[in-house]
């Protein structure tokens, strides 16, 4: 997963763009960077890291210019690299290009092996410098023209921002997948992953970029254009239970809200008689409060956040990973002692965070413990952006809820029925894609022969790598 | 502020040391450092950051040894330097020695100038250091017999970590202004500032070390000593209120309990009709709940706090600390407009940043504000290692409730009685010190010519730097 | 100017390529970089800096592997960035590849036009990345095949290594403009740049790679072609007057042995009465030397270099050029006082230098200075990877010797003759370039349209970059 | 060993300070530092390695000031540590002090002793550190009459510069062992350990400090004082011999000139007849030019220095040292094939680098080889600064000539005679320390307890560092 943020038009291009990707940090942390132009010259810094890490007070002097787009960047073990950093700047001939992506595109590694035969050297192994070379490739004369020309190619998930010497653009698949909106901040146009990257530079929110639409902003102000033929809405539902920020607006409501109806109506499909509900810090709050409002059993916090660590979903290193179950939450044993205890989760995927964590409530000496799910079993993988394991490794794609509620020591477990989920989102059913829980792909991975599969292969799942898919359209659509 | 842990006797100290500061993170974020021993050598790491920027995977390779000692540290502006990073490693004459200090001595300015007059060079301007070099002067032979002459000397709060090449020594000053306690883990004894650091590493609490008290730990085992006469049990209140963590257990009680019940009285002294309590994340917590919880008004987290900043309060740089004010929390509009709040925060400093904060309310769309602080006016400045600012620059030194309420722009404000505050502790009103509400100072500081009174010097203040008083006993008992 | 070195079937194969790398970093001090190949992976370390600055001890640990390629790199300012460090390492579709290049392509400018314009993307400013796009860009299968395909199309100086996962392959220009040679250790093959580079690492010399050669070295042991027409042997002279090392053997002689015929000769054309024969250190030692034994005049060493510093000459920065005129030399002169001293110079660039030298000899009290330089004057830039300034920089375009002696405040000055430089030379003058002072250039410069001239324009020389050439045929031939 | 260098009195001073190091680099390879002040404030700046490698352009920004002192240090294996990089900062009673050093003291460890028990604590290991703490103890008011109280407690070689806030005191131990000389540019008077670097700067040589000599300079002008009873001079032959750079002049000579005095002299006791006189660059460079001259055989320079490496005898690991036999130097093998050659050494000190060239010169084919030294056999130890090994490892202390000679392979080896040598200083014979060659040493190491004797101790003659010394006077005297 990734968060892009740009900005056209204000002298202190580079610093706001700091600011807003300091707001889209939950969005990724392992690497970090801003491209600029000040009508002449391109510059870039990047680096491996949080936001913070990246960039000093110094760093600005070296990033003038009115023009700006960053990018924070998660990705599977093995392409942490620098190279794989973005945004991604290049030299075609046709001028200084920076490319800032969030998404993923399935059909990557046909493309590449295309562009690889006919003699591109790629420099990185990010699908998104595809892209790059497509653009390259294409005969028109404008960048326009040639995103026109070239994006139709390439299927997938790609909120993107491109900057040159004196352009932002800014394209959302036609699917809509990743979140894009539109801000506004002193005359100076923003795009961004989320409005939480408005709200921390107190710029105002304007609207969402919309599914297909491809926005164009330079000295001749801003233009909006659609080339492309509709397709089925796809926003991804898992952004709203799990990704995004609670104080961000997407794909037409408040996340934070979203999350109390969906805890309010799992309330009602799996009530529990409890002394207290206690939220997972801090991603089960919302839902916590909405269950335990509906339910009318006292809120409690008695796991304690450590707030110098990050999210534990998306720190790349299995060690920190496991060490972060411990690291982050603590138990206070005073508040769980005795307690029959609800504990509400935004969702469940290997399991195994969750094992030490209901252990460790069991340690801290709670009498029962009632998990609650705010979402349904997750049971398939997510080609468009989100970093889940395998299919194997979905603790839910090869047990039942008992099974699982055995597995974690649970007295009882409940996960929100995809029926419940959807009454609870701020959109129709249909514009979401919900594929991880039901399997309902709206982008089919291309019929190709190789050995991986769906269902089988890790790598067929990284966010920004490559992947082949085999003959795999009759199982999904099992 | 600062965070001091320390172990003898296991294989992996230096890693369980660095563990252990990072659950203590929230005392200090300027500097850490970690001394180890394995008998023979003494091998020290220090650097300026958080913990996780000092330390890096391969950092633990380099500090083998079975004794550890560890310090997280916050210091006021000037002084933040790496000299002044503790622990304070020197090689006096009867061998290597660690000192780790959470505290600040009164008497350190007259100490200084009476060694350095004689011939003693400081390496650092920390009044630590003052300790080390009262040491080297004792006559006595071991450092034991050398502790027991120097302390007495020195006047202030004081617990302290020592390390030798083959001990560990945990000393907490006869009035006990700082927490420090003892744990135990595989055989191996643990020193630490706060219960939270046990808890992270999975060790199991022992008890609180006493005022007055020195530990000494070898090859022998544990001793206990209790050398100096006894003094007036003075514990920091404002540990309780706002410094340790809600997961400790400090002074006799749970902190987050103590916070809920705070609240919870607050609620009885001030109500309020509202449609929803709110914390100031993640300060108010728990004293919000309480509110909540007693008032019968629904609680709700309408606030979002950005988890890649650290507490502002502690933040050193006057520039981070205003931007911080905006980067920290971001109001969810959806959420507040329209609405009558109630917003419980644990203290008001110097009030710009509740101001900010207020404004920020209003602007999401509030109906009403109200306020309320769950302890009573902060009047008076704290000589014992709380970094408050000089008493003009504490707003409730100088203003009344009324203009306080006036000043932030709240339909109402109100703050815990005194009485109150008393009642919510975990022990008798007498075991406190509380001179930062009532100016009732434990610890005199001594009569001394000098240009700055308490009233109007920041540099009196500085909680590691060194400090003139003068004639001021007058004016404190006032 | 570069340096490279390759090795073969060799263990230790990064660590002898960095001492290889350290006996040619006189050709370059900006940059340096291995590529290093373990028969699996291709890793590769780059900096800025001296080839000691780069590699520490554990950067060979990181560097498996039996074949080893590696470069010192020096630029014009401008390109001195490390996205043009070499080797340069790319993955095309057919496997890693890492290029080192020596030399400079005339037609450069021209074929990057050709291929940015059909989409390839380049990623450095290097005249050396075109290689690889033509490489890329072939529908040949094996690398081979694609080199014999491509480098007819590459006019100029090419001196290349090539390293593969499982090959190593040199090539050189079919003129042999710049010197590449064949050594052998424990049974490994060895590419170097100069001969000094096999001395180091007690490796034997071979041969020297000959003139249009494709040497290629994989598991079947060392295979030789020569695909190219043959072409007008032009070896670079100045690489015997100057360039290289006193203790190479390059283009059939000793450099050293060279350089004090050349003196010899100069004695013979240009004598002078003198108390004594000085060198400009180190590069006028060997010329010096032999001057003295020709004219029997004492050779003394009246001013001393810091061994601190590197060569003047191929400094890219001209702050650091014009310090380091006093940084590096310091006339002695309790030796030079009052006395006639005959000073012998390896060739006069701008004249700048030398004025400045001068100056500093008169300054320490010389009664005449009688200048002598050991070949002709320099009136020509340099296409072929000597970083010449432009035309009307070289002083030696516009001025007269007798001029030139004025400016200098010499007593006299003597240049030796195109003809005493030949005779001295190891080989038949047919077989140099000697361009720079006959401006008879044996790749002629592509007649396009453009604006800048030969005699104009800085960024025609560029050793790395790129550059236009206009309808400059008459002019040359003038 | 090191070097020492301070100005007063220009606004430009760090930055003169840093060419003056640079100048001095050949002293001391192993630190570097300059202290600067303002007047005001006094600030610090040191790091290991090269002087270019301390210091970037942009380090003098945070440099500014009149005065300043710089330091280069040369030190055994152990020490070598920041924490002993110079100039030495500290901050007692009395005001900021630096402190940078030349020499060693040979009491050091008594005196340590006796400040550590009574409660001085040391910061580093350098015997430097001891001075200051005498200066802190000392109960004199002003820094000019402490020196005076303080220094006569210690005993050996000490070159001192010291700055305060606002003075530079220059001061040179009674028997003068380490050179000092006093310079002056645009009004601003300059300290330096040799001449060379006043040269660098363009700055005017205005006398050497006196042995016994303070010099005080501050807003009042220049003082000299010499309180100190007088003590016979004890010039240290060795800086002359080998240390210094030839284009110094110290001890009234200059060293290049002196250096071929001693060659001519070798000439005349140990004639040979060869077709070469070669040196072993650079530092045999003047004696042999001295014996080619005297002796009428042709100079010749068949052995190449790689200019990228420092001097052999003062690189720290031994690891480089051994590697640096090779790296340095490449004979040219067309020039010696066949030859008799005489080669010229300045010195001979365990003899493995030595064997290590003669090997390598029969490789390249010298017919024969002559080995001349232009100084009389190292047998003594030296306890003043000159990092010799222990008696042990001078190969001179345990083989005869003949002995040597047949260890080296050669076919004749003369030294210089004690006489010859004397014969070619710039003064008479009493006024140097030889002790190194006959074993008399000026200052006698105090009769003390203890295991090591001078003789048997590596750690005797740590340059820096502490050393003991037993009952040897016998010994010595023998």
């Amino acid at each position: 997963m990734c968060g892009i943020f740009g900005i056209y038009g204000h002298k202190d291009s580079a610093r706001l763009t700091h600011l807003g990707l300091y707001a889209l940090q939950h969005r990724g942390q392992e690497s970090a960077g801003i491209v600029v132009s000040d009508g002449k010259t391109v510059r870039s810094q990047k680096g491996m890291g949080l936001v913070t890490d990246v960039f000093g007070q110094e760093a600005f002097e070296k990033l003038p210019g009115h023009i700006s787009v960053g990018h924070v960047r998660y990705s599977t073990t093995g392409s942490s690299l620098l190279k794989n950093a973005q945004p991604f700047l290049v030299q075609p001939s046709y001028g200084s290009l920076a490319i800032a992506h969030n998404g993923n595109l399935v059909n990557a590694r046909q493309l590449r092996n295309e562009l690889e035969s006919s003699g591109s050297i790629f420099q990185s192994t990010m699908d998104s410098e595809i892209i790059v070379h497509l653009l390259a490739r294409s005969k028109k004369k404008s960048l326009e023209e040639r995103i026109v020309d070239s994006l139709p190619r390439v299927s997938g998930a790609y909120s993107l921002i491109l900057l040159t010497k004196n352009e932002l653009i800014a394209i959302r698949d036609p699917h809509g997948f990743r979140p894009l909106c539109l801000g506004e901040i002193d005359g100076a146009y923003i795009i961004a992953s989320e409005s939480c990257a408005l709200d921390l530079i107190q710029a105002k929110y304007l609207r969402e970029i919309e599914p297909g639409e491809i926005v164009i902003i330079n000295e001749n102000g801003l233009r909006s254009i659609k080339p492309f033929p509709e397709r089925r809405h796809s926003f991804c539902i898992f952004e709203l239970i799990y990704f995004a920020r609670p104080d961000s607006s997407i794909f037409g409501g408040n996340v934070h809200l979203t999350r109390k109806a969906q805890g309010a109506q799992l309330a009602k499909e799996y009530p529990a008689e409890a002394d207290a509900v206690m939220p997972i810090p801090d991603s089960g709050n919302s839902a916590a409060l909405g269950f335990a409002e509906e339910s009318g059993i006292p809120f409690e916090m008695g796991v304690v956040r450590n707030h110098y660590v990050g999210r534990t979903f998306i720190q790349p290193s299995p060690y920190i990973r496991d060490l972060g179950v411990k690291i982050k939450l603590n138990p206070i044993k005073e508040v769980i002692k005795g307690k029959r205890i609800i504990i509400v989760e935004d969702s469940i995927v290997r399991g195994t965070t969750s094992l030490v964590r209901m252990k460790t409530l069991r340690q801290a000496g709670a009498r029962e413990v009632h998990m609650r799910v705010s979402c349904p079993p997750l049971k398939h993988p997510c080609f468009c952006g989100i970093d889940f394991p395998t299919r194997e490794e979905l603790i839910a794609s090869s047990r039942t809820v008992d099974e699982i509620a055995k597995f974690l020591g649970l007295d009882s477990l409940g996960y929100l029925s995809l029926e419940g989920l959807f009454k609870a989102m701020p959109l129709p059913s249909g514009k979401f894609c919900a594929a991880c829980f039901n399997g309902d792909y709206p982008v089919c991975p291309p019929k190709e022969a190789g050995k991986h599969t769906l269902e089988s292969s890790k790598t067929n799942l990284s966010t920004c790598g490559i992947f082949q898919f085999v003959k795999i359209k009759h199982k999904v659509s099992a």
